[in-house]
């Protein structure tokens, strides 16, 4: 593995810690850690550090570094900036592994700064300390009981013990985030907050959170990507470890109403960006706090079904709408129940509605061996990989609740691969024992899908992502960004076909080419120096015979003369002009962090105005690339809609999957491709223009 | 007023009450009535009626209503559904004013149970009372201790006092949210649910509501619209009392994907449909029941700032991003901070970023002098009419929340108008505190935006709603549906301009008529058995000139002889053919429910397959429909995207208001317009064609 997650061990599990600017007060920066690991019962040894005490809160207290009776692993720097870098350079000095600097007053003030973090790094380096912060809130581990923490939150309470871990940059969203769980009841045992990053990131911490026997779950909070290569590999250690990440990723808003420019990134924003190349490394994201927790709980089944269906049982037609509602938003299929299946529960129950909503009325617990035959039937029958069963307070009374419970317990135990869930209202202790007999319980049914519908969506993350690539023959790029024509071969060469065209360079080798490759045919102009033929005379559509051809071909020359006389014009394009069909647009752009990415829409305002595009990072296959055709707004126009024929989606796929292979193979040179348009027709997919970017030989990426 | 809503005051207020049905044991529906009034203080008097039994809960029992020694002003009947319209009956004569049926076995049984409904009804009518159910779970009225339902959430306990009323069909989901409101801390204290609404409904219960003096926020759970009349009704009471109506209507997944029908009811479905007459009628739609639970938290504040902006307050950068993120979401606007006052914070904060998201540090929570010149910096200099600090759990912890109070206490005075919250976790009794020095508290910072957002919109809701109708002259349909040419003729009288045409009978007239009209023209069949003319021939686009309209008009008479030959043709529409510009859709829908709804939405694929539309009841007046305009996805290109020129959005805007004031003036007997296209052009808009169906003569509505 590239990066080695595993040296975050010592700032998050130390066998010994030496606090620097130790504090006798509990409530003080350099006092909280002592008092919280005290409390904690830390299992290794607590070093304090101050020059003006013997003893801090019980514990002898050393002058220096230097006098420490032993080598603390790690070091948490609870001092003020200007004494950080003596400190870690003494701490490097005695060994010690990792230090965690409280410290603020580095980058986040300024250009000195953001100097004097570098001199601290630098020393750091030198001794192959890692370094959290400066200006972190720090991090926990309830499992060994370390707290190099001085978040007050700890204060009120201790985090609950548990197997959620939570990693944020911001050291206040972080804290705020794990007393959230402990006030909802979860037990987020583990929390890293990074701080400046320095040097560790949100990156280090998924990923070592991914190889902890601590974390089945993973918090994320992100803001930007300081160092994107690191996070990939973070998240896909999480994924091969299946644990789901769950992020909350800030910037949304920046993504802003003016699409106006042609590029990839441009028209879709970096968030959206950033959001393809999330999913496709398995991040759920979530909107708010409230969803983070909600299916960071959902996990704690660890039940993530695959082809996810929902079946719904309730005592109240109203809260049956309202899942179902929700389920279509969340894109979470609700087949209807077998007519079979129907038809012994209206025998059982007349007057309820065995469809899906599952309605068997209040009459259900009143007798519970209905609520049982309807939900065993909804298993059994309606084979629902999720079930959700809307009870209200109804199941949070006493005197149902234990009886209720056993019914539950035999369901569960009969249907271990399900994920099953109970919307309901009551005491604590009474929702308690829902949960420890296998059952989420949710009060909310609308979030109870929601979560539902992403346990299923993790199901899928988790699943082998094995992708069937098409093959290509090796890709050598030009010197230089080549033109139209030079483009297309380079295209069709790996396999993406463009309209059959010539390159000519007369009047009359025009004609003939017009002849050869049939009527309508398009004249282009082909030059080095011209990026936008149409805005200046360089094209002629539809020409219908050889005297159109002629004309046309004179007409380009005299326009181009007029309208761009220094042009280098290397000849001109006759193509065979594809009428009908639908005007897709497709394209590849280089992102700075995540490199090419694919993006697919149809032509002109469904994409610039509408914003309907949806992007992936490359490579991806056909079948991906048929989902992505798939999920725009405007899918229906290509798949029938108001009496169209529908057009080759295979040949479409097909097309974007290759360009999204050929983007790779191509290398780093390659800053970009449009092909705008590709015409969609019933009877293939084909490139009607073409534009690819090239890094000129010798201005390789990080040269520039 | 057309409905006096005040009749409910015996269902929710009686002084006296029979319990018919009653029962000793305080756990069955005949007995919770009775164990909750008892609990409650009920302040009218209890009358129990039980031929079994001389004492109920230690209270003296009737054997039937004949004996009671008074007339109960209203009466619970806790029969079985066979022997409920003689309890009934019994009532009636005893003078009873208003009857609560739990009984089950009516309408949502089948048609033998609609029967025995309707007896029920006609028995309650003959003796002038109203009647809740049957199969209702009840209401409740903590205001003075009457519990007239059998719900058995008052077993854990009973709702807090407040001024939250719910009203519900479903009986299990309005006591949902009574008991998830009360969990919340919130006093819901009147819950009426409907039941199969015999005779009370949903829009009876917000109608009392907005009457009562103990209710000053609605929460309606809705699922379909029993007496749409009559909710209009109670919501304009409810806006007119200044008490906002949060409703969660269940149903949308109905809402459907095919929209293939070129109608505007089908187009956008039933529900998008009664979204917009509810909007219209100041319903805030809300999407579950944590958001109806948080806008009613959020209103007990009575700030509801129209014109709303949001300034953010926080500890926390990331935050601060979070809710600027959900802010933009939900439309909120956060305007910067000027200029000069960012450079005053500056001064005072250098490492802070008083921009908006104000970021004034976790420096401010230790120096408190620096959180209040921030926050009344954004209160007086930002002008924001609302205001979110983010604090977290530090606001919670013991040592800082005294002192944090007395400054907010401060800032609350001196901006009485403005609304005001937290973002912060901590102990109940603590969070209680903030809320009693008027801030409202959330631990999530998007739900916290999204309720401040809603508050806003209440406030526009609440404000003057008068529209500056355009007058119209007098309008008088034709006998039957017209044709075009006679449908344009009506509209344009209305206001409604169309594209210069003339009606014509031969070749050479209608040469005549293009040159007078201009070229390019276009020819229309007029014919009153052809709707669809494109598609049998009967149109010809773009006749540049004289000898091409002669063609053809002959083309045209030739083509429909063929596909239509029993088609009766009264003459050929000539008209000038008008190009460039936008083409739009305008349509008005007689809706069954709420009368004439008018879409709008730019042409063809935009409406039909991106279902990309704007819904409002008519009338409206300009401004109305220049927002309407302006809400559509694929507004920018009316308004200058890609180059083109901005189309005059006020002749559009009056095209549509026109439309909307025609739509009510032309009455019942409209059944719908169809203006597709409308040509909206930067020199004006003109309607190119025109359906409009008319019910026949003598075929008024109801008849049909």
């Amino acid at each position: 593995m590239k990066y080695d997650f595993a040296t975050l061990d010592s700032l998050l599990s130390p066998r010994s810690v030496a606090i620097i600017g130790a504090s006798d007060d509990p409530t003080r920066i350099g006092g909280r850690p002592i008092a919280a690991m005290l409390q904690a019962g830390y299992q290794g040894r607590l070093l304090p550090v101050n020059s003006g005490r013997s003893m801090v809160q019980g514990l002898v207290c050393h002058p220096d570094v230097a006098s420490l009776p032993e080598t603390p692993e790690a070091g948490i720097v609870a001092v003020a900036a200007q004494h950080a870098p003596g400190v870690v350079e003494a701490l490097g000095r005695r060994g010690c592994r990792a230090v965690t600097l409280f410290s603020a007053g580095f980058a986040e003030t300024g250009e000195a700064g953001r100097r004097a973090q570098e001199e601290v790094l630098a020393i750091a380096g030198r001794h192959g300390m890692r370094v959290l912060g400066p200006n972190t809130l720090g991090v926990y581990n309830l499992a060994t009981g370390y707290f190099g923490t001085f978040s007050s939150s700890l204060e009120l309470a201790l985090p609950l013990p548990g197997r959620v871990g939570i990693a944020s940059q911001s050291g206040a969203f972080g804290a705020h985030l794990s007393v959230l769980a402990r006030e909802r009841g979860i037990g987020a045992s583990v929390l890293i907050t990074t701080g400046n990053e320095a040097d560790v990131t949100v990156a280090d911490a998924v990923g070592w959170m991914a190889g902890s026997d601590a974390v089945d779950v993973i918090c994320a909070y992100q803001e930007g990507f300081n160092d994107p290569e690191r996070l990939l590999a973070a998240l896909d250690a999480a994924r091969a470890a299946g644990k789901p990440v769950f992020m909350l990723k800030s910037g949304r808003s920046q993504l802003g109403a003016s699409a106006a420019a042609s590029h990839t990134a441009s028209l879709a924003g970096d968030d959206a960006v950033a959001e393809a190349v999330l999913a496709d490394h398995g991040v759920i994201r979530v909107r708010d706090t409230d969803e983070m927790l909600d299916f960071a709980y959902a996990a704690r089944a660890r039940v993530f079904p695959r082809d996810n269906t929902l079946g719904i049982i309730t005592i109240s037609g109203g809260a049956g709408i309202v899942a179902a509602d929700e389920a279509e938003l969340a894109g979470l299929p609700m087949p209807p129940m077998p007519g079979a299946a129907q038809d012994r529960l209206r025998e059982v129950l007349p007057y309820g509605a065995p469809g899906n909503p599952l309605d068997c009325t209040a009459q259900a617990l009143n007798d519970l061996s209905l609520f049982e035959t309807f939900t065993r039937s909804a298993l059994q029958d309606g084979g629902y990989r999720s079930v959700l069963c809307f009870l209200t307070y109804v199941a949070g009374g006493a005197s149902l609740a234990p009886r209720l419970l056993e019914t539950l317990r035999r369901i569960r135990a009969d249907f271990p691969d399900r994920l099953l869930a109970l919307c309901l209202l009551g005491p604590e202790e009474v929702r308690r024992a829902y949960e420890d007999a296998g059952y989420l319980c949710f009060a909310d049914p609308g979030r109870a899908v929601r979560a539902i519908a992403a346990m299923g969506r993790v199901g899928e993350m988790r699943g082998p992502q094995t992708q069937a690539l098409p093959s290509l023959p090796e890709i050598t790029l030009p010197g230089h960004t080549p033109d139209e024509h030079e483009a297309k071969r380079i295209l069709t060469a790996a396999g993406i076909p463009a309209a059959p065209e010539r390159i000519v360079s007369s009047a009359e080798e025009a004609m003939a080419a017009a002849d050869d490759l049939g009527f309508p045919v398009v004249l282009k102009i082909v030059s080095p120096d011209i990026l936008h033929k149409s805005d200046i005379g360089g094209v002629r559509l539809g020409l219908a015979d050889g005297e159109a051809v002629r004309e046309g071909y004179y007409g380009i020359l005299s326009d181009v003369g007029r309208a761009a006389p220094a042009a280098r014009v290397t000849g001109m394009l006759v193509a065979r002009q594809l009428t009908g069909g639908v005007e897709c647009f497709m394209g590849i752009n280089r992102d700075p962090t995540f490199g090419p990415v694919a993006a697919f829409g149809l032509g002109g305002i469904f994409v610039e105005v509408l914003n309907d595009i949806v992007l992936r990072p490359c490579p991806f296959d056909e079948s991906t690339a048929r989902e992505m055709i798939l999920s725009i707004r405007s899918a229906p126009l290509l798949t029938g809609a108001r009496n169209r024929s529908p057009v080759d989606l295979d040949a479409l796929a097909a097309l974007l999957s290759r360009l999204s292979v050929f983007a790779v193979a191509a290398g780093p040179r390659l800053l970009s491709v449009d092909l705008n348009p590709v015409l969609a027709r019933p009877d293939g997919a084909w490139a009607l223009d073409a534009v690819v970017e090239i890094t000129e030989d010798g201005m390789e990426d990080g040269e520039e």
